[in-house]
């Protein structure tokens, strides 16, 4: 990276021209930055979080959605995935959990697919073997960390002997397993948490920003292209690179301390560095920081710079680099809400999920 | 009502004939049995339960939906009208209030604007004028139940101060009701209900029952018939009847005591009548009882016909009723969820609701 660029850039008061821009897009690349995949490229990840049993199958993924939605697979029948990864609301909850610290703020699960540690102490990892000639039915990260909220306490609380017997008690499901794997499917909790992950791989949410990686030099304003030459320059990028902009372990409040660390659940892995959370859909995600405590964007901005690379950024710095996570708001595919199958009909064999009400 | 009719039915082995259909609908109807209205009249109904100052717009319909499932405007900001009056779920939640005696079983939103009469002690009802000419801008009960259901501490818990704090809060909220009403709109709790009420003015199923109640004789099968000649035969719809079997203030526990009366908050009006549920959908609003003290509606039904009308009901008799009941399943039309504005952004004029976000 040249520091005459830079200069070029900053002296450019007419604005980024094409070349620059270009410029600007390889080292943005250079230094990391993915672009959600699409195609055989997306599938063969998606199919990655799944365990070899599993499919995508359009039935698998809309019974994966039922039971995102169903609360009486939770501990008080009243709790669904989707209370507090809520697809109204960027895929989280935005509660601040400041009244009830041992609560972490839940993380949006839109382009959760391509994180492969869950949790910020990373306590949930792919443990599976990379041999692709090798049938491994050990549930991936996501499975894990899907099957781990029916347990938490914090979460869905039940065990998951009580989500087995919720889903045994509503007659239809049974349909619905078969439905989506075939007359002779065990239903188990592994199966239950890869089904949910398939929905839940689906969720993903292609940006501006992808558009500008994949080649437009004119998807984003002048103003998101000085933030995101900032945000390249200040270091921002160190952490928040790849697909998700987030998503490895790093260390944290590393050259002033995080006023929260104390509050709540909140820890590092053995080695005390924490998970980076995505900035992808970062505006729909509020409030910010572990504990939900800052509501604005811009102090998240702000504090970060603080803590992690001991910077002040001036307002015009922050308004900037805003300006430039603005873009990665992504176009967020419609859901249409499911039906859910209720346990007083005892039906078999039908064609169509509405028949199953 | 002839006796030598209901002789025949019973006496029919093979079945009933057409002729004997058609008496049965026109029994059926002279008995206040009503079909869901469509068109017109359908809309004439919705709009009587708005204020004089609202429309049924779709703007106002679609603001209203993302109000009905925005959790931010709740005491906690973590329930929604949804997360009770579930629309995955038969618009309930099918939750047990056994462990929480102090809550009501949710009743089911759907075809609820056919009530003009709200809880079970019937304590919200409509006091308007009726008077076409006159401006009255007072609440219709479904707006005043949706108002207080923000204030009780067993639903929504928040203060209207609190609801419209948050509403304030949440800018892009601003810009939708202006889309709906007009530059010059005041945000009021009055229009916020108003709003909602439209949303869940539009939640009607129409259903196989309707049909037949349209003229269509074969839309029931068989047993749906004989379950329907025991419902008006051994005067079920005494009280179950109307457009909803159901709605209206009646005795209950009339010849046995009920079971579960000390329970909860539980009470009739200054009368003793308590509201009569609906029993569209009933297969889809599990647990029965105020309590939800009945899982099965096998069992609800034996202990109505035992404590209401003084009968023990064979176990064909119940599951032909149950028969009739399942043909009030209705069509539940495809809801789209909402995406839910943001406060980050600070836009004005779009016209695209998903350029809110």
């Amino acid at each position: 990276m040249s520091s005459v660029f830079w200069h070029t850039l900053f002296g450019a008061s007419t604005g980024f021209d094409l070349s620059q821009i270009s410029e600007l897009l390889n080292i943005a690349k250079n230094k990391g930055l993915k672009a959600i995949p699409t195609g055989s490229e997306l599938s063969k990840i998606q199919a990655s979080r799944l365990s070899t049993d599993t499919k995508m199958s359009k039935d698998q993924i809309e019974l994966g959605k039922m039971l995102y939605f169903d609360p009486r697979l939770s501990g008080n029948k009243e709790l669904s995935c989707n209370s507090c990864h809520n697809l109204s609301l960027g895929a989280t909850s935005q509660v601040r959990k400041e009244n009830n610290p041992a609560l972490l703020n839940a993380p949006t699960l839109y382009n959760v697919v391509f994180n492969n540690i869950m949790h910020y102490n990373g306590d949930i990892t792919d443990t599976r073997s990379n041999n692709p000639g090798k049938k491994d039915t050990t549930l991936s990260a996501l499975s894990k960390a899907i099957l781990a909220s029916f347990t938490s306490k914090d979460e869905l609380n039940n065990t998951t002997k009580g989500m087995m017997k919720s889903l045994d008690d509503i007659k239809n499901y049974k349909y619905l397993f078969n439905r989506a794997y075939g007359s002779d499917v065990k239903v188990t909790p592994a199966l239950v948490a890869d089904t949910i992950a398939s929905f839940v791989a689906t969720l993903t949410t292609p940006s501006r920003f992808d558009d500008f990686l994949h080649g437009n030099l004119k998807a984003l304003s002048q103003d998101e292209l000085e933030g995101l030459v900032l945000f390249i320059k200040q270091g921002c990028i160190s952490c928040h690179t790849g697909v998700n902009l987030g998503g490895t372990m790093q260390p944290f409040g590393v050259l002033k301390p995080y006023k929260f660390a104390s509050l709540g659940g909140f820890k590092g892995d053995a080695h005390g560095n924490v998970k980076v959370p995505t900035l992808r859909n970062i505006t729909l995600s509020e409030p910010y920081f572990h504990n939900g405590g800052y509501k604005e964007l811009h102090k998240a901005i702000d504090e970060m710079a603080r803590i992690q690379i001991g910077i002040n950024l001036s307002s015009r710095e922050t308004k900037l680099i805003a300006d430039f996570l603005s873009s990665l708001d992504g176009y967020i595919k419609p859901v249409r809400l499911p039906l859910l199958p209720s346990s007083y009909h005892d039906i078999d064999e039908k064609s169509s999920i509405d028949d199953l009400r």
